[in-house]
């Protein structure tokens, strides 16, 4: 990765070999679809996760190295709203994500959504804030709270293609899954033409981690 | 790779990032579809290229060394019609392929058709045999001519899945070309769920190699 006091608009994704990010009929019981926890296998297993989430334990292995670089630089993070919960309308208040009361986050989260909603304070650093004016001003908003660390795209499919299109992303990083889904949500449709450079690539037995530069 | 004395029946094909081993509105004029042509960009360049065509020059890279391990051992070739030429129905015997008087296939290669036709002998040792009774009789025939070599998978997409879906196929070597097509011809669909294992990676500034056995 290059490494500059810039700040970098970034995305990191798991992806299927056949190009989903999510298999099909997601629901509030299985919000990555049908088959799509395959896609985190090698994720899971890895001590780098384990640490995220607060616990011990897991495997030390090269797949944890990618990780610990691709989130020690992270001064906030965008999401799209189906990432944040599985509802749609009118906010459910007493919904405040998937991941408890200490989110993997422990920055600023800015979530796209039409509908408004005060911040919402969790444990460990972590705060949602629900962006109802735009990719623009949210990238803008998610800038000033980073300061010269980066700002990562967390998905879904939909929050990237918005970043991708409108020429705002600076680095798609892929963790290409070796599995086929056949259906679900595809990540690179939708996006017009972006000039992509592979500027880092890493090989596990579980994962092939390959890092876009994006002109 | 891995090497044995085992025929292994292997793919090697470029596809875009998107997926596709093809852009939209494949002719005879562009016979990769719009944009199609983009795949093959970090292989033109070669002087592997350049030497299965009987021509001088190129560049030596680590895309160079990548082709040279994997044509090396191939017996024989198995492809599609369509990627055979653009005609359809009873055969223009005027249509001696793609690659005028000396292919670049100097072994025996397969033509899985629906259409009978005599075998045709070009210059260089390759010679095209038509096969009219399925998958399965064009690899039995591919595998006797190939000897302890092996047998490639040439393409395009519909021969591929097809032998992929049969689970005939050991080994899929990608070549992910750093492009978005956004549309034309997909080569991983209906496949089923075939065990997938990225066994090699090789990485270059043009493109993504992975070599993936197939389970």
């Amino acid at each position: 990765m290059v490494h500059t006091a810039m700040t970098r608009v970034r995305c990191q994704i798991s992806v299927s070999l056949d190009g989903f990010v999510a298999g099909p009929n997601q629901s509030l019981e299985n919000p990555l679809g049908e088959g799509g926890e395959r896609l985190h296998d090698w994720l899971v297993v890895t001590d780098s996760f384990h640490r995220v989430q607060g616990r011990e334990g897991g495997v030390h292995n090269a797949d944890s190295e990618v990780i610990d670089e691709l989130i020690q630089d992270i001064g906030a993070y965008i999401m799209g709203r189906n990432m944040f919960g599985a509802g749609r309308g009118e906010w459910d208040e007493s919904w405040t994500g998937w991941w408890g009361e200490d989110p993997p986050y422990h920055t600023p989260v800015y979530v796209l959504t039409h509908h408004p909603r005060e911040p919402v304070e969790m444990q460990g650093g972590t705060t949602f804030h629900f962006v109802t004016d735009g990719i623009e001003s949210a990238l803008a908003q998610a800038r000033r709270a980073a300061g010269d660390r980066d700002v990562l795209i967390a998905g879904g499919a939909s929050a990237v293609q918005q970043y991708l299109r409108a020429g705002l992303l600076d680095e798609l990083y892929l963790h290409i899954a070796p599995v086929l889904l056949g259906a679900g949500e595809r990540l690179l449709e939708n996006v017009g033409d972006p000039e992509l450079e592979p500027v880092e690539v890493v090989a596990s037995p579980a994962v092939t981690h390959i890092n876009y530069r994006v002109g």
